[in-house]
Protein backbone atom coordinates (compact mmCIF):
# COMPACT_ATOMS: atom_id res chain seq x y z
CA UNK A 1 0.00 0.00 0.00
CA UNK A 2 1.24 3.59 -0.69
CA UNK A 3 -1.75 5.20 0.94
CA UNK A 4 0.41 7.22 4.16
CA UNK A 5 -2.05 6.85 6.40
CA UNK A 6 -2.02 3.19 6.25
CA UNK A 7 1.38 3.29 6.86
CA UNK A 8 0.96 5.31 10.06
CA UNK A 9 -1.80 3.46 11.00
CA UNK A 10 1.02 0.35 10.30
CA UNK A 11 3.68 2.27 12.58
CA UNK A 12 5.87 2.52 8.54
CA UNK A 13 5.87 6.56 8.25
CA UNK A 14 6.09 9.10 11.31
CA UNK A 15 3.35 10.36 13.11
CA UNK A 16 2.24 12.53 16.07
CA UNK A 17 0.17 9.96 17.43
CA UNK A 18 -2.34 11.34 19.89
CA UNK A 19 -5.10 8.38 20.43
CA UNK A 20 -6.11 5.01 18.88
CA UNK A 21 -8.86 2.35 19.54
CA UNK A 22 -9.06 -1.00 17.64
CA UNK A 23 -11.30 0.72 14.97
CA UNK A 24 -9.74 4.03 15.00
CA UNK A 25 -6.61 6.34 15.00
CA UNK A 26 -5.99 10.24 15.47
CA UNK A 27 -2.57 11.92 15.07
CA UNK A 28 -1.78 16.12 14.06
CA UNK A 29 -2.08 17.28 10.44
CA UNK A 30 0.96 18.00 9.49
CA UNK A 31 -0.46 20.94 7.64
CA UNK A 32 -2.53 22.93 10.30
CA UNK A 33 -4.86 25.56 10.11
CA UNK A 34 -4.46 25.97 13.58
CA UNK A 35 -2.16 24.50 15.73
CA UNK A 36 -3.40 21.41 17.31
CA UNK A 37 -5.33 20.46 13.96
CA UNK A 38 -6.07 16.80 14.22
CA UNK A 39 -7.53 13.88 11.92
CA UNK A 40 -9.32 10.92 12.89
CA UNK A 41 -9.43 8.45 10.90
CA UNK A 42 -10.69 4.84 10.60
CA UNK A 43 -8.40 2.47 10.68
CA UNK A 44 -9.68 0.50 7.77
CA UNK A 45 -8.49 1.96 4.32
CA UNK A 46 -11.50 3.40 3.26
CA UNK A 47 -11.72 6.22 0.33
CA UNK A 48 -14.36 8.67 1.92
CA UNK A 49 -17.20 8.75 3.83
CA UNK A 50 -19.56 6.67 1.79
CA UNK A 51 -17.30 3.56 1.95
CA UNK A 52 -16.91 3.59 5.60
CA UNK A 53 -19.57 0.77 6.99
CA UNK A 54 -22.23 1.59 8.84
CA UNK A 55 -20.74 0.05 12.29
CA UNK A 56 -17.77 1.94 12.34
CA UNK A 57 -19.63 5.30 11.74
CA UNK A 58 -20.64 5.63 15.39
CA UNK A 59 -17.01 4.51 16.81
CA UNK A 60 -15.55 7.10 13.77
CA UNK A 61 -17.51 10.44 15.20
CA UNK A 62 -17.04 8.91 18.81
CA UNK A 63 -14.27 9.69 18.83
CA UNK A 64 -14.52 12.96 17.07
CA UNK A 65 -16.64 14.01 19.66
CA UNK A 66 -14.40 12.58 22.61
CA UNK A 67 -11.20 14.59 21.14
CA UNK A 68 -12.89 17.58 20.43
CA UNK A 69 -12.99 19.31 24.07
CA UNK A 70 -10.02 18.29 24.83
CA UNK A 71 -8.00 19.69 22.30
CA UNK A 72 -9.93 22.55 22.11
CA UNK A 73 -9.08 23.15 25.71
CA UNK A 74 -5.16 22.16 25.65
CA UNK A 75 -5.24 24.59 22.99
CA UNK A 76 -7.02 27.37 24.23
CA UNK A 77 -9.23 27.51 21.47
CA UNK A 78 -12.51 29.43 21.35
CA UNK A 79 -14.45 27.00 18.78
CA UNK A 80 -13.67 24.56 16.29
CA UNK A 81 -14.60 22.98 13.15
CA UNK A 82 -15.00 19.36 12.06
CA UNK A 83 -14.81 19.05 8.62
CA UNK A 84 -14.84 15.77 5.88
CA UNK A 85 -13.58 16.11 2.80
CA UNK A 86 -14.89 13.44 0.13
CA UNK A 87 -13.34 13.64 -3.41
CA UNK A 88 -11.21 15.98 -5.12
CA UNK A 89 -13.78 18.13 -5.65
CA UNK A 90 -14.10 19.09 -1.92
CA UNK A 91 -10.65 19.39 -1.79
CA UNK A 92 -10.13 15.94 -0.33
CA UNK A 93 -6.05 14.66 -0.62
CA UNK A 94 -5.33 11.87 1.07
CA UNK A 95 -7.82 9.13 -0.37
CA UNK A 96 -8.21 7.37 3.13
CA UNK A 97 -11.35 8.65 5.00
CA UNK A 98 -10.45 11.36 7.57
CA UNK A 99 -12.09 13.56 9.88
CA UNK A 100 -10.29 16.95 10.49
CA UNK A 101 -10.92 18.88 14.16
CA UNK A 102 -9.79 22.23 13.56
CA UNK A 103 -9.43 24.75 16.63
CA UNK A 104 -10.74 28.13 15.91
CA UNK A 105 -10.45 31.77 17.30
CA UNK A 106 -12.42 34.52 16.68
CA UNK A 107 -9.07 36.22 14.88
CA UNK A 108 -8.02 33.66 12.61
CA UNK A 109 -9.03 35.22 9.50
CA UNK A 110 -10.17 31.65 8.28
CA UNK A 111 -13.49 31.15 5.67
CA UNK A 112 -15.06 28.38 4.43
CA UNK A 113 -17.25 30.81 1.46
CA UNK A 114 -17.92 30.24 -2.18
CA UNK A 115 -17.69 34.07 -3.60
CA UNK A 116 -21.55 34.17 -2.41
CA UNK A 117 -24.19 32.12 -1.44
CA UNK A 118 -26.50 31.25 -3.67
CA UNK A 119 -30.64 32.17 -3.81
CA UNK A 120 -33.64 29.66 -4.44
CA UNK A 121 -35.36 31.22 -6.61
CA UNK A 122 -39.17 31.27 -7.14
CA UNK A 123 -40.14 27.76 -6.49
CA UNK A 124 -37.22 26.30 -6.83
CA UNK A 125 -36.88 25.41 -3.22
CA UNK A 126 -39.52 23.55 -2.57
CA UNK A 127 -38.40 21.56 -5.85
CA UNK A 128 -35.19 20.66 -4.58
CA UNK A 129 -36.97 19.31 -1.44
CA UNK A 130 -39.42 17.37 -3.50
CA UNK A 131 -36.44 16.07 -5.94
CA UNK A 132 -34.21 15.06 -3.24
CA UNK A 133 -36.99 13.55 -0.59
CA UNK A 134 -37.87 11.23 -3.59
CA UNK A 135 -34.24 9.78 -3.75
CA UNK A 136 -34.22 9.57 -0.34
CA UNK A 137 -37.34 7.66 -0.22
CA UNK A 138 -36.29 5.16 -2.36
CA UNK A 139 -32.93 4.39 -1.07
CA UNK A 140 -34.35 4.40 2.99
CA UNK A 141 -36.54 1.60 2.50
CA UNK A 142 -33.03 -0.20 2.83
CA UNK A 143 -32.04 1.81 5.99
CA UNK A 144 -33.11 0.19 9.71
CA UNK A 145 -32.95 3.41 11.32
CA UNK A 146 -36.30 4.10 12.87
CA UNK B 1 -37.90 28.13 22.78
CA UNK B 2 -37.30 31.24 20.14
CA UNK B 3 -34.70 28.05 18.51
CA UNK B 4 -35.11 28.31 14.61
CA UNK B 5 -34.49 24.86 14.19
CA UNK B 6 -36.45 23.89 17.48
CA UNK B 7 -39.29 25.32 16.29
CA UNK B 8 -39.00 23.39 12.26
CA UNK B 9 -38.91 20.39 14.59
CA UNK B 10 -41.89 20.78 15.99
CA UNK B 11 -43.28 22.28 12.63
CA UNK B 12 -43.78 25.82 13.83
CA UNK B 13 -41.77 27.29 11.14
CA UNK B 14 -41.10 26.04 7.35
CA UNK B 15 -39.08 24.21 6.14
CA UNK B 16 -38.14 21.55 3.52
CA UNK B 17 -37.67 18.86 5.55
CA UNK B 18 -36.04 15.65 3.87
CA UNK B 19 -35.70 12.90 6.34
CA UNK B 20 -36.39 12.19 9.85
CA UNK B 21 -35.63 9.67 12.17
CA UNK B 22 -36.44 9.47 16.63
CA UNK B 23 -33.89 11.59 17.28
CA UNK B 24 -32.32 13.03 14.01
CA UNK B 25 -33.88 15.37 11.24
CA UNK B 26 -32.82 16.48 7.96
CA UNK B 27 -33.68 19.67 6.14
CA UNK B 28 -32.10 22.07 3.33
CA UNK B 29 -30.44 24.78 4.20
CA UNK B 30 -32.07 28.10 2.91
CA UNK B 31 -28.54 29.98 2.28
CA UNK B 32 -26.71 27.18 -0.03
CA UNK B 33 -23.18 27.16 -1.21
CA UNK B 34 -24.73 24.78 -4.01
CA UNK B 35 -28.11 23.75 -4.42
CA UNK B 36 -29.04 20.47 -2.36
CA UNK B 37 -26.87 21.53 0.56
CA UNK B 38 -28.49 20.20 3.59
CA UNK B 39 -28.30 20.27 7.59
CA UNK B 40 -28.66 17.18 9.42
CA UNK B 41 -29.86 17.72 12.92
CA UNK B 42 -30.07 15.78 16.71
CA UNK B 43 -33.74 16.71 17.53
CA UNK B 44 -33.17 17.52 21.09
CA UNK B 45 -31.51 21.30 21.81
CA UNK B 46 -28.00 20.51 22.41
CA UNK B 47 -25.79 23.76 21.40
CA UNK B 48 -22.91 22.13 20.00
CA UNK B 49 -21.12 18.86 18.97
CA UNK B 50 -19.74 18.92 22.25
CA UNK B 51 -23.01 18.91 24.27
CA UNK B 52 -24.54 15.82 22.29
CA UNK B 53 -25.23 12.71 24.15
CA UNK B 54 -22.56 10.05 22.88
CA UNK B 55 -25.87 7.37 22.44
CA UNK B 56 -27.15 10.47 19.95
CA UNK B 57 -23.95 10.41 17.94
CA UNK B 58 -23.94 7.02 15.88
CA UNK B 59 -27.89 8.13 14.65
CA UNK B 60 -26.68 11.75 13.50
CA UNK B 61 -24.09 10.76 11.59
CA UNK B 62 -25.21 7.35 10.22
CA UNK B 63 -28.16 10.08 8.64
CA UNK B 64 -25.34 12.14 7.32
CA UNK B 65 -23.28 8.91 5.70
CA UNK B 66 -26.56 7.54 4.60
CA UNK B 67 -27.50 10.78 3.07
CA UNK B 68 -24.79 12.00 1.48
CA UNK B 69 -24.50 10.13 -1.73
CA UNK B 70 -28.24 10.63 -2.03
CA UNK B 71 -27.93 14.15 -2.07
CA UNK B 72 -25.14 13.95 -4.03
CA UNK B 73 -26.54 11.72 -7.00
CA UNK B 74 -29.68 13.37 -7.05
CA UNK B 75 -27.88 17.05 -7.50
CA UNK B 76 -24.91 15.46 -9.68
CA UNK B 77 -21.97 16.99 -7.61
CA UNK B 78 -18.77 15.52 -7.91
CA UNK B 79 -18.08 15.20 -4.06
CA UNK B 80 -19.26 16.91 -0.55
CA UNK B 81 -17.89 18.47 2.28
CA UNK B 82 -19.68 17.58 5.89
CA UNK B 83 -18.87 20.63 8.62
CA UNK B 84 -19.70 21.16 11.85
CA UNK B 85 -18.78 24.36 12.80
CA UNK B 86 -18.91 24.89 17.06
CA UNK B 87 -18.84 28.00 18.55
CA UNK B 88 -19.19 31.85 16.76
CA UNK B 89 -15.08 31.37 15.82
CA UNK B 90 -16.27 28.69 14.22
CA UNK B 91 -18.62 30.40 12.00
CA UNK B 92 -21.59 28.90 14.24
CA UNK B 93 -24.72 31.02 13.87
CA UNK B 94 -27.64 28.81 14.72
CA UNK B 95 -26.49 27.20 18.38
CA UNK B 96 -28.31 23.92 17.84
CA UNK B 97 -26.32 21.74 16.76
CA UNK B 98 -26.01 20.72 13.10
CA UNK B 99 -23.97 18.92 10.50
CA UNK B 100 -23.83 20.69 6.99
CA UNK B 101 -24.16 18.23 3.80
CA UNK B 102 -21.93 20.57 1.14
CA UNK B 103 -22.67 18.87 -2.34
CA UNK B 104 -19.19 20.57 -4.55
CA UNK B 105 -18.11 20.75 -7.79
CA UNK B 106 -14.41 20.65 -9.27
CA UNK B 107 -15.57 24.44 -10.20
CA UNK B 108 -17.27 26.22 -7.43
CA UNK B 109 -14.37 28.19 -6.01
CA UNK B 110 -15.42 27.08 -2.88
CA UNK B 111 -12.48 27.62 -0.34
CA UNK B 112 -12.21 26.69 3.28
CA UNK B 113 -8.09 28.37 3.90
CA UNK B 114 -6.64 30.69 6.39
CA UNK B 115 -4.10 33.30 4.26
CA UNK B 116 -1.85 30.37 4.63
CA UNK B 117 -1.22 27.10 6.63
CA UNK B 118 0.58 27.10 9.85
CA UNK B 119 3.61 25.66 9.94
CA UNK B 120 5.05 23.93 13.47
CA UNK B 121 9.05 24.97 13.54
CA UNK B 122 11.45 23.17 15.71
CA UNK B 123 10.48 21.22 18.21
CA UNK B 124 6.95 22.27 18.57
CA UNK B 125 4.99 19.29 16.46
CA UNK B 126 6.41 16.63 19.10
CA UNK B 127 5.75 19.41 21.66
CA UNK B 128 2.25 19.59 20.74
CA UNK B 129 2.18 15.99 20.43
CA UNK B 130 2.91 15.37 23.62
CA UNK B 131 0.74 17.68 25.78
CA UNK B 132 -2.35 16.51 23.74
CA UNK B 133 -1.62 13.07 24.78
CA UNK B 134 -1.48 14.20 27.93
CA UNK B 135 -4.50 16.09 27.97
CA UNK B 136 -6.31 13.06 26.40
CA UNK B 137 -4.94 10.63 28.64
CA UNK B 138 -6.02 12.25 31.23
CA UNK B 139 -9.86 12.73 29.70
CA UNK B 140 -9.43 8.94 28.75
CA UNK B 141 -9.82 7.02 31.42
CA UNK B 142 -13.86 7.84 31.92
CA UNK B 143 -14.19 6.45 28.23
CA UNK B 144 -15.18 3.18 27.72
CA UNK B 145 -14.03 2.72 23.53
CA UNK B 146 -11.22 -0.19 23.44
Amino acid sequence: MDCIFCQIIERNAPAEILYETDTVISFLDILPVNFGHTLVVPKGHFRDLTEVPQEIIGDLFSIVKRLSPVIIGAVQAEGFNIIGNNGSAAGQTVFHCHIHIIPRYHEDKTRFRRPQFLQYNNGSFSEYGRNLRASIQKEASTWKEK
